[in-house]
């Protein structure tokens, strides 16, 4: 009997054409297809597992079941100087939001910063996808989007707020200094991996029955009462990013959203600046060294560990995946390729 | 024996006048000495008062020793669309920050959104002034500054990240929604309040010597190792805060401006986007309210609880601190008209 828990390691190349048969299948075009895989492999590839190959059968059963639309693409909403609003159609969250990083950085590359926003859209999976996206073409980038209520506002007992991603990102010699972080202190996905594991969270990562903060997985999937980072402060840094993505798109905000079966129909924001149009970009790859070299020069903790910046690990996770593969799990990869 | 320990309460009026007379004697022009009274005035006002009255005497003191120049006004270093780069030229920080704030407020207006930075700036005192002041004139805003470092990377044991305070606002009615948070769960100026009256934290707020979470103020204004928020995602915030100030206005990182005797010459950055030039403009006040509507439906986790929006109880205190006047401790109030 083959051992369905065993991790196998799937080459990027395959896991690509992989996914781009799949979609093609589903109804993607050729090049959508091609560019909507690419996304969900570099994903895995970069060790963003939760949002490549483990999120990749939803996002199929998604289209199939017509919650997302493989041929709709964004259509103009209103122009305004730099600032541009556009509706997603219910497209491919990923499409769309890489359209979108593109429309922000064209308007950056004319006005020094550019703002691009989005209605109507689907989830987009990773959101440091445009933020690695944006800032290797040279563009400092903000990105955040709101989602379905799945943390309870701060001194509340139920589910009214999204964890709501936030991405900054800030080109650094080819590769970025990113930052893609919820306002959750611990993903659902991550507490589920840790109960399944046995172990407790390292942190308190929500709270239980008896309202007490707790570090037990399975207390906090039980009552739905993740943390937000900061206590209060994530819990208020959602609320305004829920206002900001449903205002600035005009589309709709996190209580709209919750109560589908599908989270779908989401908002979302991204803002680029132009670093080529800085007076001082020539000097800007060596102030942002300073400041890492600094950081490095920390003394740590524990004698083993390093520092790290935000974004660093994705570089050494990606060669390391491009090298050897990218472990996936063998039961998700059969039922990845029955699809 | 007066108790120096008593508060007393200062009309509004008095305060600002108060604080006028001081600048003027500290060498500001009269309409400077106005306007930056009237800041710190408003500060104390809405119950900020750690950075109105209590902050005052340091910032005459800084003006006195030369670190703040009452005449310098900023000079535009670069233009380019809808971004400028500014000089603060060691002014008054408020003043930087007011000037700045009107700067992106006016990119805005004419390109719907607008970025103004400033280098070689001083503290701001509260980032909630600059969004407040920019969503009251119906701009939705945001900006942040760098520190000296007073907060160790995550995984580190010494002092290297500023708290960076990052301020969003949005118009609301005649009002805001305003967020205006630091990336240490609780300054040290709270943690020295709690300590002078031998309360422990609510949650742990850092780290001991013995590298343990602690909930107790004395242990960690001793080791100096405050919590960022969200552990690891508020230290990575922090970094990506001081390369976004430092970068975007060509001025100093943190790890430059720690080591002077005084922090001096920070790195601000302000965005504005017009509310007014969204083509959804006329719905957003009725989005925001079924917002925050939703919020207040929570259910609270304790029965005499309110759900709060950011910036709801700064226009409360700021009714009742006008009707009954601003809470003072006498002993302070006293080396403020001494100055």
């Amino acid at each position: 009997m083959p051992d369905n828990n065993e991790t196998i390691l799937i080459p990027f190349e395959n896991m690509r054409s992989e996914f781009t048969r799949i979609l093609i299948r589903s109804g993607f075009s050729d090049n959508k297809a091609e560019k909507c895989a690419g996304i969900f492999a570099v994903n895995s590839l970069e060790g963003v597992y939760s949002h490549g190959a483990n999120r990749f059968p939803r996002f199929v059963r998604n289209v199939r079941d017509g919650y997302v639309n493989p041929d709709a693409e964004p259509s103009l909403i209103h122009r305004t100087g730099s600032l541009e609003q556009w509706n997603g159609n219910l497209g491919p969250g990923p499409l769309n939001a890489l359209f979108t990083t593109e429309r922000a950085i064209e308007l950056a590359r004319v006005n020094g910063i550019g703002l691009a926003s989005l209605s109507n859209t689907n989830h987009w999976q990773r959101g440091g996808t445009y933020g690695w996206h944006a800032a290797r073409k040279g563009f400092i980038f903000f990105c955040w989007t709101n989602t379905e209520a799945n943390m309870p506002a701060w001194g509340a007992k139920d589910v009214r707020l999204g964890n709501n991603p936030f991405v900054i990102a800030v080109p650094y010699k080819d590769e970025a200094v990113v930052l893609d972080f919820a306002m959750t202190q611990f993903s659902y996905g991550k507490m589920e991996n840790y109960r399944r594991e046995g172990k407790r969270l390292p942190y308190a990562g929500g709270f239980n029955a008896s309202g007490k903060l707790s570090d037990d997985p399975s207390e906090i999937l039980q009552t739905r009462r993740a943390l937000p980072i900061g206590y209060w402060k994530g819990s208020a840094f959602s609320i305004l990013l829920d206002i900001l993505a449903s205002v600035i798109s005009g589309g709709q905000s996190t209580h709209e959203i919750t109560g589908s079966k599908v989270e779908y129909s989401v908002s979302q924001v991204f803002i680029a600046i132009s670093k080529d149009k800085l007076y001082n970009a020539s000097s800007i790859e060596s102030s942002i060294m300073q400041i890492l070299n600094d950081l490095k020069s920390s003394l740590p903790e524990e004698e083993n560990t390093w520092i790290r910046y935000p974004g660093e690990n994705i570089i050494k996770t990606r060669k390391e995946n491009l090298k050897s593969g990218i472990p996936v799990n063998r039961e998700l990869w059969d039922e990845i390729q029955a699809l």
